[in-house]
């Protein structure tokens, strides 16, 4: 049985959480966080507090907060015997250097409070400052993901970068394919399907070998009628630096 | 029964052909193509033949070839009595205007030829010159797909751009998360859950509600040392130019 302590109540902290519920060799012993408001989600199910100077022991702390924080939270866990680790894609596992034992517990998914994820197929990476530590890291996650690796601070936040660029960039697609629907009145849901194909495509081909398009064909043509068509300066440019990466990458 | 010639023997042709053959309601009375290679694919199954003069009566005759020879295939259609369609996003139906009837049967979808598509979640964009050919390609569309939209050519044009942002942009997004992972001896398949849940959510929340990351925080911490990290000046300009477009949203 590993004990676990959840210091945070957002996103990451509620996912985690329920995860463990699932597991029987996991026990959640507290949820800590100040907003008490978000910290109610939690009780009933396992012990809350607001108060981080009363914090018990566990075998697992995990500091599940926004980055900026992650240090300020950590020096009410510095003094304790327990493996303390945060859950951030960029920040540095010698941010916790504080602490006794340390460590990164990131899991490489993008939360949302009121969606469920299957989380044995979010991967979780993770790294430890002593190597018996990454054991028990190992543990604890592969209770509750199938796919779990180790990876140290360096190439997480390279990690984190390839996150935004097919995260919160594509993201960012979306919503400009969106919004020229929108205007145009056509309905939105009409690229949900096509949207859907392109990840799951990825599971099948390289994105380098699925590509398709004007852009990949050199079409100048339909390029620069799609130009002619878009009214925003700034999705204009979007779609010619993107179609001349693009370009440059088949050519 | 609907009977419906195929002209080209590409992606479109194939993937519509293996879906007419599921119906009961359409006989594929002929499939034409200069590529002998490929028409072998569809032999057995209905009639092949290269010579496009030899053409037999059909309801619907879909021309599915690239955009810059559909109204060079036209023409070998263009004096017969049925219904002839190109499948093209970008090409308006006046490329067919010299046919007696002529309309636009257009699947939204990113097709590759080894890959199976569940017909039925394809939108399907239709336009005819005249009315009762629009129902006859309403019934021709609905036996195959459950998603029938009726769709003009400007507004199908501008359905065609937002497939590119959604599509081939979002595609090469993907390449350079994977192209950052691969330079940093990351598996690749570590952003697979990250970028399935990203389009999946989309049913779930508009891409405005469900962004995330540092551009949309205004965190130019972030920012910063994610552009520090990028080697590429062209992945660079990428981050730059979509981190600007994002906060420009929030802000």
């Amino acid at each position: 049985m590993i004990r676990v302590s959840i210091l945070g109540t957002g996103n990451v902290a509620t996912h985690l959480f329920r995860a463990f519920l699932k597991s029987e060799e996991i026990e959640v012993v507290q949820v800590v966080g100040r907003n008490s408001e978000a910290l109610r989600a939690f009780s009933g199910q396992t012990r809350t507090l607001s108060d981080f100077s009363n914090i018990r022991e566990a075998d697992v702390f995990i500091i599940a907060v926004k980055d900026d924080v992650i240090v300020k939270v950590s020096e009410y866990v510095n003094h304790i015997k327990g493996l303390v680790v945060h859950t951030s894609g960029s920040v540095s596992i010698a941010a916790l250097s504080a602490c006794h034992r340390y460590g990164v517990f990131y899991p490489l998914q993008s939360f949302s409070k009121d969606s469920a994820v299957d989380m044995r197929s979010v991967p979780i990476c993770l790294e430890a400052h002593d190597s018996p530590d990454t054991d028990l890291l190992d543990t604890l996650a592969t209770t509750i993901s199938d796919k779990v690796y180790r990876v140290d601070s360096t190439r997480r936040k390279t990690l984190h970068l390839a996150a935004v660029f097919v995260n919160n960039f594509t993201n960012h697609l979306y919503h400009i394919g969106q919004h020229i629907c929108e205007q145009n009145e056509l309905p939105t849901e009409i690229l949900q399907p096509l949207i859907r194909e392109t990840a799951a495509k990825l599971e099948r081909l390289k994105p380098y070998d699925a590509q398709t398009g004007p852009a990949r064909r050199g079409d100048n043509k339909t390029i620069d009628r799609h130009l002619e068509q878009l009214k925003s300066s700034e999705f204009k440019e979007i779609y010619e630096m993107m179609s001349a990466s693009i370009g440059k990458l088949y050519r």
